[in-house]
């Protein structure tokens, strides 16, 4: 895993993911005591950065791999972005979803083209399904983090920060990331260190969550006590991948920890001020700038908002919510 | 009113406007039974195109007029692009603004540091108000479209449009665009004729307020028979105006009219297909070209999705239909 292959994965990317702008407002700014710049990949293809890991990931397999076709285990984001890259790319795709996971998130990724099978969290293996499902039908599984191409293609969100960041004269920040197993974090850490090495990539956790934060104070790999109870289901993960945490343990600065409430008042600044949508977990590192700053060095943040696929009675608590 | 004053706009606000991209999803495609693609001015600075025409009058004022200050009369989206560019150039700013504009507008517009002055739609005259600041003070009013230089801000939407078309190839298609008194409209529709003339341009307004529509049917400037009852406030003038109908007339396709409800509809499919906030009247064009399709032609239309400033409660009732 190294900075080649985030290069590589940027130009296959080309011409199909969207690159997303740094968004600002003085409104934001005067709320986190800094200057905040957002990163809005809610305006990626299929609404998450997960698009850019699905099509490094497709787009890397040979041709005979595509026509058997992929598989993937997703609450939702992942889903859709692989199955989204998998359609352009011809290749049939089986998704393997929670029946938990949010109703708009299994109807687009049907929508998309993905066959998708609903599983027990309670009650039943998704790995024993999956691997079932993956050797009937030769099918290649794409993780949705501890993947070597999977985290290239988020890398190449670290890469446009670190031109954006340039072009716009920051030469110190820190730069916040919404964090599950890692994947999106490392790739954006690995690039930086790269292209703007004094940019600082620290992740963001929701509080009973904090898996990476943990593992990081510990520099051991720490897991989640639980893995429901939060409303940011896309950033729920047991605990940080075998590949993503070295990289993490070598490059990050500390995590930020974040509270429900919190994302939910994050998403209505968001709603009200950068009229953009996000998820709660796609929230949480703008929740971090906004409410956490004492907790933030130098007078500039990045922060890279990662999803926007909610369903409306969710964002309707964010917008009943004081910002 | 010309191109030349458009790129001359240009060059003004670039690094200052940001340049919307076109976004997409297959979920629109299939709704509008074509190839939708949209130009998300809600994601402009101040949250509307609005930023463009304010930033192009105030830039091109002279410096003893910028130092004496402007003024505005917007129930929000031209006050909030106006105040915005008065600040970053030092210029005053004053604001008349109706009592019943959305809170989230009056509060914006505040925040950017800008004088508000209120007055009641029914019994004072906001014209004898602003001419009476305006005299003593020495301000330059900035009017809301009627003005080459806000239209040739404005123009500079169409000119991302032309080119943004041409790198994907399209070379026919209309080109859907929110109206109120045309400045936005017309300046789009000068700046496809120039650099892509085989894009259509034409205007979307709510039912009742379809004073463009009439007009361009009958030939003539038409007035609407009141001012008052659309969720689409961003929209509603009581006529084009006497710069903007002659470049329309001479240039537009024929209007679509739509209703609040599909405007609502309209704001559901890009909250979850998008992820972008739109506001009622910033949704008109979307909601032309999902439901009102069989009055478009090709197999491609373009829609400039205007703003996104919207009260939470009316963005709920969005939330809340059926798309």
């Amino acid at each position: 895993m190294n900075i080649d292959m985030i290069r590589a994965a940027a130009r296959r990317l080309e011409g199909h993911a969207r690159r997303t702008p740094l968004l600002s407002s003085p409104f934001l700014d005067a709320i986190a005591g800094r200057r905040v710049f957002v990163k809005p990949e809610c305006l990626q293809h299929t609404g998450s950065f997960k698009f850019r890991g699905g099509w490094s990931a497709v787009s890397a397999l040979t041709e005979d791999q595509r026509q058997r076709g992929v598989i993937a285990f997703s609450s939702g984001n992942h889903a859709q972005g692989v199955a989204s890259a998998a359609r352009s790319h011809g290749a049939p795709c089986v998704i393997v979803m929670p029946q938990d996971a949010p109703a708009v998130k299994i109807t687009n990724t049907k929508g998309l083209g993905a066959e998708v099978i609903m599983y027990d969290r309670a009650t039943e293996d998704r790995d024993a399904i999956g691997a079932r499902i993956a050797a009937e039908r030769g099918l290649t599984l794409i993780k949705p983090f501890d993947d070597p191409q999977v985290i290239a293609g988020q890398g190449t969100t670290g890469l446009e920060i670190a031109a954006d960041a340039a072009a716009l004269g920051i030469t110190h920040a820190d730069v916040i990331v919404c964090c599950g197993g890692g994947g999106l974090t490392s790739g954006i850490a690995l690039a930086c260190e790269a292209d703007a090495p004094t940019l600082r990539v620290r992740p963001a956790e929701p509080v009973g969550f904090d898996d990476v934060a943990r593992s990081l104070t510990s520099g051991t790999i720490q897991r989640n006590p639980r893995l429901t109870g939060s409303l940011c289901d896309a950033i729920i993960t047991p605990q940080p991948g075998d590949i993503t945490f070295p990289i993490l343990k070598r490059l990050c600065g500390p995590g930020l920890v974040v509270s429900d409430d919190e994302c939910l008042r994050a998403m209505n600044v968001a709603f009200s001020h950068l009229r953009i949508v996000l998820e709660p977990g796609g929230a949480a590192a703008l929740a971090g700038a906004l409410y956490h700053g004492d907790q933030i060095d130098g007078d500039t943040v990045i922060v890279v908002a990662s999803g926007g696929n909610v369903d409306p009675a969710t964002f309707q608590r964010a917008l009943d919510i004081t910002a």
